[in-house]
Parts: structure tokens; C-alpha cells; sequence
């Protein structure tokens, strides 16, 4: 990679064989310019635009990533601005004869001796908060659940301070979705899943309305509770039973609005309150404990993308992941429409035949799903995106893939699933999701993360309330100017102030400072949360 | 209606040519009781359930409403319980041939006189409360706009006694949602015109990322905002102005996260909350006006539905219906799949050929929607619906539909548009949306509802922050056990000491007491408020 100092016209190429680079320096720069090897500009580029290296006659392929991002509309000569209106895109690549396996696995040393300090939960999984999270079956009930949760932060939280925090799961699924529909499996899977995220420590409470038809046994069947039941089981005498077994279904702690105990709002208030009492008290006993830096489950996600997410930040996510990897954690990416365009970098890296199976299925999944609102995985890219320089999906889709670093591809999940159901404890795991920041993080949360890192370019304040965001700005100008919403600025690496690589290992020291508790993100300092919303496929009726 | 004291055994029946009635005492009936025709139990039968009067040989009609709701799939003798199990339900009517215009508009004699206290708005609109509502373009800036919100609430409320709240209309849009897919008009006109709402007083502000493709001059075009313009152009030289002229785009008053100005996560909160003061003192120098009941534009909306619905609650809120038609007011019933049974009812009540037409069209749109998801309108019921004694869909439309009372039908609305942008301004509408609450809520807003009214005989906590939510009890027992969240009891038709004309005439004097601020219904006194929740049948990508 080309880097400089700031005031020199700079560029940046990703691959020997691309024949067109990004302009790197804050502003973009003139017409006219020349940059030290005689490459003059013929047209003004704006920062983190393309500029073409060489003579481009009409209908050439444009190479970036050492990949055809389009094929050029008319004649660019060398130093011509590369944009989205001269690139017509190519068609998506088939998901016939992709390469299965082909990448052998590169050497990648373990990496031990790392730890950090994190609550051990029944089921084996690692808690890097220590959140009361109370579940809804529909968001009927979230109006009296947000009073019941305000209520329990002011009079109980205090009394627990190992606690972090009360969290209410409020969410947009109710009656309305056609519970039977098979697509409907996502959503709900989704909700079942988040409640049992590590973050959470396995303490299940649930209120429920009475008449949903998503019933707090077809939410948390009993099968899906196995280490809760068992705790639970072993602790028949505690306060939980005293709490009142009116709520104690198949081991399931419910809170039921429609009960006939509950006369009057504030006998529902109350009992809500009571029976976060046990929980609380529960979750307050445990400790931080020093577990492997293996426990990790770490999400990758980008948004509000630019150029330079795929030339900073996201290549240092990948050096992280395998870093990740390296140490035994698990490393989630995501974004299906974001990978859609270099599916066959991701078969040709699956660890296995099935793997590569698996990952082309979700890939057909959801051509067909897009196609049936007849759109296709361009309707991916936004304004955005395109005045950051990603001309198209293509080249977006290449700048996005490098979070996933450079290890085998070990596990494929659908939307919704959970790692520890698919038997996946480790590894660079594909986990199929729509590429919207929010119910990408959403199917991240059920999945098990227990730690989000988040890359962008023009910059989001994203946050959630259930596991810790760690945000990374692609560039030095919006890490200064975000100063207090941007956790890492990757944009060092433009600038030729830090390597990919000490990004990477910066990056990697700061997720254990962060799953530790020693530090807070910018996020979970503001308390800014995104809402939890569900991928429903499924129609509403 | 047969009606009578508790204590004796009480059936119901809706019409002469019915052969199932409902048994109303509370608790149900056991096996072998008589009631006073001779009519003897064969089964034990609960609350609200279908008992038969008379024998019902295998594969009888059965009639309730004076529709056929079902087969039997036995033989049934007088006095035994017809539920769902036993009774086959019908395909759903076709689409053709269906009656149109073919009841004659019956005679309504106008109803003047009656008024409320509300705030009338620039474009002629009326609101009932003074809400200074924040846009968001995006679910990505929720975080910001909640963290603003509350300082908005804490420093600037209090200065402004007559503005009712501050609310931020957060939703789960985002780039995620395929723009230019065909459906995505409808959570794009839905947030537009919530927007519009007449209890935000045409006071629009609008926080946006920057970056994301649904931009604010796309979510609210000039044209969108006519009536605003117009008052923004007048007042060019007030506050609004000397805020910065940086927000005000195309007449449009939007806060951009990502402007370059905003340095540092609490310039973001201070401009938003200086941006607000001056829309708060614009609504705070508003008055309460005496205006004519005809300015009521009332949604209803049943959820939670038991039998007792199709008998007390939505029979009265058909007859409150009449009134407000009566009156000159706005009345908008929706649902689609609680009324696809009953479409030869509706189109018989079109007031026009064209109207019909649009309510077919409506129709077999959702039949299409539902189709692709392989479910169809039966879909919709509920575990609480049929423990509560609705057996199938049939039967629960038809006493959704009485919601409507009996006014012709002089206008039908799509999912998310706006009655005045369809130039409505008086009389019954059919407003086509989900039956979910809180979706058919989001769309009702949309439409420019500023009272709802919500019948239930579950029971359900619902309420929204932007309007005044008036929730009906079917049932005695659920009015007084919920006796601090129902505002009106309709259970007392069922135990005869009320008719449905008399609990008809008390909501409708409700309304205007709601409407004019002078009573808060309980929802709004416990502030519980359920989210809005789009409907978005368009791809996510």
C-alpha cells in the first residue's frame, strides 16, 4: 500500500494489478495536480475517489482489489476521475461452478496466553456485561415493561452493583406476522436467541400479554433452556419459587399481563419488579473471572461505508480477525449483499465442502427473497456510499469482504441461528444477515456476540444496549471530528501514521480492555442504543 | 339483542336467523343447564363460546350474524358447544361478482352542535394535543434523537406549559429497506405523513444522518409540505432563520449528524435541542379554539378479541361511529384480513362504483401479498381469540366489521397515504392496513388520525405517544380487573344495564372530552406507549 505524509498528493492502489487507485488526501485534489511519478489529474477527484492509472479505452475493465468492479462507458485517458456514471456494473456472478476449497488454509500460529476478565455463564458461554435482560413476547406489553424497567432501575439497580444495567427487549414482532409462514421461523428464532445471548447470564425473564400467539413456551421451548432448566432445577427452593410459581411454566419465568392475579397497572408493575428482584440478586453474586481471550464472540460489521472503509478500517478488522481466530475466539461477518459479488473468494475459502454448500444456499436464499420484491443486491449501495467513492456493489462488496481477514471459513449460519446450536465455538464463522447496520446487529446479538466492532466512513452514531460497540473511523477527519463517538481511527493507516497491522493489534488490545469492563466505547458512555429490529421475511397479516 | 341479569344463564344471539348464540355468564355454563326457553346444555361451555339452538346435522350451516361462519363437521344436537374443532371454515369469497352499491345509503340525519376544544393547524387540519414530534429519517440517529429528547424534556419542556410532549418518532427504517422496490412506497409515505400528523401542529423537524438513502427532501418533498412552506416563508426572518440557516433545506428544518459543523457528539445534542426551542415556542403561543366535532378524525381498532367484541364493544363503537359520521367527522376502519370475509358487505355499502373497486383492488392486493408468503387470511386468529371463543377468521371478521357502523363507505386509503391527500375530509373510510395494533396504529397516524379508539376483550396495555388512545372493554370482568386501563366498559350490553346505543353516546361524548384535553384516557396518564412499527412489504437488503 502507498502511504505519505498528508500534504503531498497521495493515492492508494490495493492490488499490483488494479489500474485505478484512491485519492487519499482530505479534500480530494485539483485537476492539474501531478503526483511524484508524472501521473497527472485530468479531472478534479474527490478524497477517496477512483482515478485511473492508465489510458482506459470504452467498455475496459476497471480493476480494483484485483477484481472487475464495471467496464468503463467511454474513454478515460490516465488520470481521469472513475465514478459510478462511467462504470456500467457487472452481472452478479453465478452461483454455479464457484471454486469449493481452493484457497489453502494459510499458517496461522495459535496466539495464547491472552485473557480477559469475564462472567462465566452454566451454559460454557462468557458474559462481557452483566445485563438483566427481560424478554416480550409481542410488543404489545413493551409499554409496561419500559415503565416496569424505569421502575427497576431507580428503586432496585443501586442495591446491585455488579449489575450493569436492565435492559428491556422490546421489539416490532407481534400477532401480525403469519406465525405459520416458513419464513417466519427468522423472527422468531431472533427473539429466542438474543434472550439467551451471553451477555445476560442465562437469567430468563419473560412477560408475556396472555393471548399472543407467540406463546412464552413456543418462544423458549423447553429444549432451548437446557443449562437455565438445570440451574433452575437446582435452585427449586430459591426466591425465584417464592417469587410466585404462577409464573414458573415448564421452568420458564413468566410475567403473564392477562393473569387474573393482576388487578390494576400497578399489580402488574409490581410483579414485574418483584421478579426482576431474583434475577438481580442472582446476577449481582457473580464475578469477573480471567477466561481466554477464545470466549470472545466478536461481530464485524461496517456502515456508512466509503472508500477508505475498505483500505483502513476494514483490512485492520481483518488483521484483527485472524488475530481473533489465532487466539481461539469466534469471528462473525455478515451482510449477504455485501459479499454477494465475491462469493467465490468466500467458497473458495470454506473449510469444507458443506461449508461452501451452506454459504452458497444463503447466497441463493436471498437472490430469490430480493427478487421476489424485485430488486437485486444493488439496491445495497446508498448516496452515501457513492459520494464516499464506492461507485457500486462490486467495489463496495470487495472493500467489506477484508473484514473477514484471511482464515478458513469455518461455519455458516441463517439468519436468526445461534452459534452454540450449530455446535460452532470457534473460528471465522459466515453468519448471514442483511447488510442494514441495525438487524445485522440484531442477528449478531442472537447469534451470541458478545463484542461488536463496527467500521465506517461518513460516520453513525450506532450503539446497542445489550453488548459493547466498539466503532472504527476510516478516516483521521472524522476520528477528530467524532471524537467522542469514534473508538478507534483507523484512518492513521491513510495517513502513513500506522500500519494495518497496528490497527489490528490495537484494535485486538482494546476488545479485551472492553469485554474486561476496564473500558467503556463512546457508545455505552452516552448510553446510545439502536432499537433491536427483526429480519422478517415472513408476511404480516 | 337478548339481554338480562348475571346470575341466570345469558346467551347472546346477533341475529333472528342465527342458529348459535353465545353464552355470556361469566365463568360459562356447565353441562346441563337450562335456560329459560327449555334449551338445555349438552356440553359444558366457557364464556363467550357458541352454543347450538337447535340440531345441527354433519356438514349444517352455521349462522352467526347472519352469516355462515362454517360448516359442522358432525352431528350436533341442540345445546352443544360449537367450536372450532367441530365447525370446517369456508374458502374465502371470491373477488368477482361481489354486490356493489347495492344497499342503499341509510338515512343519517345530520348531528350539529357538538364541538371540542382543539388546536387548529395551518392546513386546516384540527389537533388534539400540542406534540412537538421529531422526524427521523433513519433508524441509525434513534440513539441521538433519544439522548436529545430527554434534555429537550428536562431544559426546555417546562418553559413551554402548553406544549404536551416531546416525542421522537423512532421507527426500524433504514438503507436496509430496498428504496426502489415497488412496496417500499409504503413505509416511505408512512413515515412522511406521520410526520404530517395534525397534533404535531405542521411543525416539522427533521434529524438525519447524511448518508443515508432515504434523504429528507425525498421523505418530505416541497410539494409535501405546502402549508408548511408557506408559514416557514412568512416567518423567514423569525428564529428559525437565526438558528442556521445550515439546516433549512428546501424549506425543510433538518439537523444533519454528519455536517461537517458537528464536532463532537454534544454539538449534535446542542443543535438539536436549540433547533427545538423555536418550534416549541411557535406551539407554545398555541391555543386551545372551540371547533366543530366534524374536526375529529378518529381511527378504531379492536386487538385482543374475544366474542364479546362482535357483541358489546365494536357494536357500540359502530353506533359512536354513526355519530361522528352524523356529526361530520372522520371515522377510519381497517384491518384487511378481519374484513376479506366480509368484502360483499362492504362493497354492498361502497358509495360509489369506484369505491368498491378500490377496496377489491385492496383486497386482492393483500390476497397477493399473503400468497407470496404462503399463508392466507386465516393466518390471523389468535390462541386468545379462540379461547376467548372466535373459532375461525369468518367469525371474527364479522364482528370486526361492526366497528363501522352503517354509514356508506365514501373512501378507501393504501397503507400508509393520507385522507387528505386523497381529499378526504368527512364521512366512514376504509383504511387498508394489517390487522397488527401497533401496525395498523403507525398507518391510522399516517393517515392523520388524531383520536383512536381500541376495543379489547383480552385485555391489552396499547397506547401511543402521538395520540390520545380511548381502549374499550368487551367484559365487565376485564373492565374492573384492568379498571385503571379501560376507559370505557361496553361489557356492561352483555350484563344488561347498559345498550349499545348508551355506551355508543358515551364514547362519543368521551371523545370530545379526550379531544379537547380535558380528560387524559389511562394510557396516556401511565404514558404507556407502544412503539411505531412500519409496514414494510419491500425487501431488505
Amino acid at each position: 500500500m502507498v502511504v505519505g505524509n498528508r500534504s503531498a498528493p497521495l493515492r492508494i492502489r490495493m492490488h499490483e494489478h488494479d489500474n485505478v487507485a484512491i485519492v487519499a488526501n482530505d479534500g480530494g485534489l485539483p485537476a492539474g495536480t501531478v503526483f511524484p511519478d508524472g501521473l497527472a489529474l485530468v479531472d478534479t477527484v474527490p478524497q477517496g475517489h477512483k482515478v485511473a492509472l492508465v489510458d482506459l479505452p470504452a467498455s475496459a475493465p476497471v480493476r480494483r482489489y484485483n477484481v472487475v468492479i464495471g467496464r468503463t462507458t467511454r474513454n478515460l485517458p490516465a488520470g481521469s476521475w472513475v465514478h459510478e456514471r462511467v462504470l456500467e456494473m457487472p452481472e452478479a456472478r453465478s452461483l454455479d461452478g464457484l471454486p469449493v476449497c481452493t484457497v489453502a488454509a494459510p499458517v496461522m500460529a495459535p496466539l495464547p496466553g491472552y485473557t480477559f476478565e469475564g462472567y462465566r455463564n452454566a451454559d460454557g458461554s462468557v458474559g462481557t456485561r452483566n445485563i438483566l435482560a427481560i424478554t416480550q413476547t409481542v410488543q404489545c406489553v413493551a409499554g409496561v415493561v419500559e415503565f416496569a424497567v424505569r421502575r427497576i432501575k431507580a428503586d432496585l439497580l443501586p442495591r446491585y452493583p455488579n449489575v450493569d444495567d436492565v435492559v428491556a427487549l422490546e421489539h416490532g414482532y407481534g400477532c401480525g406476522v403469519a406465525i405459520d409462514a416458513p419464513d417466519a421461523v427468522v423472527p422468531i428464532r431472533t427473539l429466542r436467541n438474543i434472550t439467551l445471548n451471553p451477555n445476560f447470564g442465562n437469567e430468563v425473564m419473560v412477560v408475556s400479554l396472555g393471548c399472543e400467539k407467540l406463546q412464552p413456551e413456543r418462544l423458549l421451548p423447553p429444549g432451548s433452556l437446557a443449562v437455565v432448566d438445570a440451574r433452575r432445577t437446582i435452585a427449586a427452593d430459591s426466591r425465584v419459587a417464592e417469587a410466585g410459581n404462577a409464573g414458573d411454566r415448564a421452568g420458564l419465568d413468566v410475567v403473564c399481563l392477562q393473569d387474573a392475579g393482576h388487578v390494576g397497572f400497578m399489580s402488574m408493575i409490581d410483579t414485574i419488579v418483584e421478579r426482576a428482584r431474583s434475577h438481580l440478586e442472582r446476577l449481582d453474586a457473580r464475578r469477573r473471572e480471567t477466561v481466554p481471550a477464545s470466549a470472545l464472540v466478536v461481530g464485524v460489521q461496517c456502515g456508512g461505508s466509503d472508500t477508505f472503509s475498505g483500505v483502513t478500517a476494514n483490512p485492520a478488522v481483518g488483521f484483527c480477525a485472524d488475530l481473533l481466530v489465532r487466539a481461539g475466539a469466534t469471528v462473525m461477518f455478515s451482510e449477504v449483499t455485501e459479499v454477494r459479488d465475491g462469493i467465490d473468494q468466500l467458497t473458495a475459502r470454506a473449510a469444507s465442502p458443506e461449508i461452501a454448500e451452506a454459504m452458497i444456499r444463503e447466497m441463493a436464499w436471498y437472490d430469490t427473497y430480493l427478487d421476489r420484491g424485485r430488486v437485486d443486491r444493488s439496491a445495497n449501495t446508498t448516496p452515501g456510499n457513492k459520494q464516499g467513492g464506492l461507485s457500486n456493489i462490486v467495489e463496495k462488496a470487495m472493500g467489506s469482504i477484508v473484514k473477514s481477514g484471511s482464515a478458513p471459513i469455518g461455519g455458516v449460519l441463517s439468519p436468526g441461528e445461534r452459534l452454540r446450536d450449530r455446535g460452532i465455538e470457534r473460528g471465522l464463522v459466515y453468519a448471514a444477515t442483511p447488510a442494514s447496520d441495525f438487524i445485522c446487529g440484531t442477528l449478531q446479538l442472537a447469534a451470541g456476540m458478545n463484542l461488536h466492532v463496527f467500521t465506517t466512513g461518513r460516520g453513525t452514531p450506532y450503539g446497542l444496549a445489550e453488548v459493547p460497540v466498539i466503532k472504527v473511523a476510516t478516516r483521521t477527519e472524522l476520528a477528530r471530528r467524532w471524537h467522542d463517538l469514534m473508538d478507534v481511527n483507523a484512518g492513521r493507516i491513510a495517513d502513513g501514521e500506522a500500519t494495518v497491522e497496528e490497527v489490528g493489534w490495537e484494535m485486538f488490545r482494546l476488545m479485551l480492555e472492553v469485554a474486561s469492563g476496564r473500558r467503556k466505547t463512546w457508545a455505552e458512555h452516552w448510553k446510545l442504543h439502536n432499537a433491536l429490529v427483526l429480519f422478517n421475511p415472513a408476511p404480516v397479516t
